[in-house]
């Protein structure tokens, strides 16, 4: 089965990647919430990935992938095509190593992410909002600049760097019975889960999804990876299909996919501000919807369950109420 | 003078607040951020008080003139006037104590911070938008229910019970120079003046202050306690006047008041959120607008420099820009 790929990332290559990390990424605080505890019928630690550097987790793959390149190959500089959180995050970590970055961004991307991007010191190269535009465009740039193109999940240094999260917050929070990750090309609950399930197999890994992007939920039950067509949902850092890495790791190490109607998404960030006075993004609010749902809390034998807040980089202008 | 009136708020009298409501009120953690640090020209050590039970700094005063109550005392009950923040806080207060809690709103009161009120079990009573109905309002309700009423700043208690912040900010924080903290009726700036100004005579305290609402900056310049009238500002929380014994303190143990406009606050309300992912509400903001005020900038000798936000309760549907 072409698709199942080898599982490159294992413990060793997480904790690796946390070592590697240390000194630019934050070790981000996990909070919690007696008002969200009551209304999940659970213990939620929030692991807050919002307060990360940049806003999301994303600077974990993103840099960790960057200094797994040889020096002269990173002097050349890293390339993106995809918009958003990664882009952004990419530019960081170029900036911080001190080599170019190129973005390549569509031009329907959300300003905020594009704004934050350009003042972490990348060169903005937009392009029509389609997947060809976008992987011509980027194909261009790295021809001339002989740049480096990193990924924003299906590589396994992105991988290993996503599931640092997962290591962090298993030493922060003791005696975790689930962790809920949200989930759109998987790099984020792929690395979380590979580094949860080695460490203590009896955590159980969820992904929580938009009902509007659920090929996660459909390729599981399926069996198969499935494209994303057509995503429609508020969470726009979860559009994506799954990765040709990402997918066998979730198909073995998650035990299932939740899926949350956009209503759901936005009445989760909208309490999720107002109860914690924490900024989260729509993706991020997908998993604390799943853990305030019927069918999360159907679920027996979980008490203390970490919850990914992803990200942060909320537009302002724009919200969703 | 009248108006100078007993100092009855010591280092002393703060200590023994803060031993009083440790169990119940949250040691808020002090957060940091890179390019607020630029912006403002200093290092930055911003207090958490957004994050604190109730969304404000309002329940240390709260819960500490409750707990000093006699048993009998207490248990007929506390009342307030006051809108907004204080009076979710007595309401919080008051459940955790097990006793009742009379609020007495008027109608044109945040819904945000009516809703939370009524959430924490308070009985609300609504009333017009007058001072005088507000004072009628709450006599009648004083005099059914027996219950005491807790004013929101103009009393030692109160006053020692928001200086807990400043204790806690100066454990958590070596070698500040100076601390910022809004005014409206002077509690918190006045306790937290108190306990900074004995610990360490070196750090200088200042009152930030909405320019729409300035009677403690003009109250400074004229050596003399004058009256809010008419006030115009956004920061809800702010468009009190000084009391008979907030007075005296900010006119002897802080440096000088910072008025900034209404726009200056929304902009930094904005950038806060944006940079930290914390929400603030426009009070809190008061204080980060005049950190980066010119007129701050152009201070010596301040490099480290405590910023208290003194809540978070926003009314999600009506944000300002």
């Amino acid at each position: 089965m072409e698709e199942a790929g080898p599982q490159d990332t294992d413990l060793a290559s997480v904790r690796a990647a946390a070592t590697r990390i240390a000194d630019i990424v934050h070790r981000t605080p996990v909070a919690t919430s007696r008002s969200l505890d009551l209304r999940s019928g659970r213990r939620l630690h929030f692991k807050c990935e919002n307060l990360q550097r940049g806003g999301t987790f994303k600077i974990r793959g993103a840099y960790h992938a960057l200094v797994r390149l040889a020096p002269d190959v990173a002097a050349r500089g890293v390339v993106s095509h995809s918009s958003g959180n990664h882009a952004q995050a990419l530019a960081l970590a170029a900036r911080v190593v001190g080599v170019p970055a190129h973005v390549v961004v569509p031009e329907n991307a959300n300003p905020v992410k594009r704004r934050a991007a350009e003042e972490y010191g990348a060169r903005i190269v937009t392009c029509a909002p389609t997947l060809a535009a976008r992987e011509e465009t980027a194909e261009e740039v790295l021809r001339v600049t002989g740049g480096t193109l990193i990924p924003p999940y299906d590589h396994p240094d992105v991988i290993a760097g996503q599931g640092t999260v997962g290591v962090e917050l298993l030493e922060q929070v003791e005696g975790l019975d689930a962790i809920v990750a949200p989930v759109g090309g998987g790099g984020l609950v792929a690395g979380v889960a590979v580094a949860a399930t080695e460490t203590d197999p009896r955590v159980r890994v969820f992904a929580a999804e938009p009902r509007g992007a659920d090929d996660a939920a459909r390729s599981k039950a399926a069996g198969r990876r499935l494209p994303q067509e057509s995503p429609d949902t508020i969470a726009d850092g979860l559009l994506t299909s799954l990765g040709e890495r990402t997918w066998p790791i979730l198909r073995d190490r998650v035990q299932a996919v939740l899926t949350v109607p956009d209503e759901a998404i936005v009445e989760a960030m909208r309490l999720f501000w107002e109860r914690t006075k924490l900024l989260i993004e729509p993706s991020a609010a997908v998993a604390v919807a799943a853990v305030l749902s019927e069918e999360f809390r159907a679920l027996d034998d979980i008490e203390r369950v970490g919850v990914i807040l992803s990200g942060g980089n909320v537009n302002l202008d724009a919200l969703p109420w």
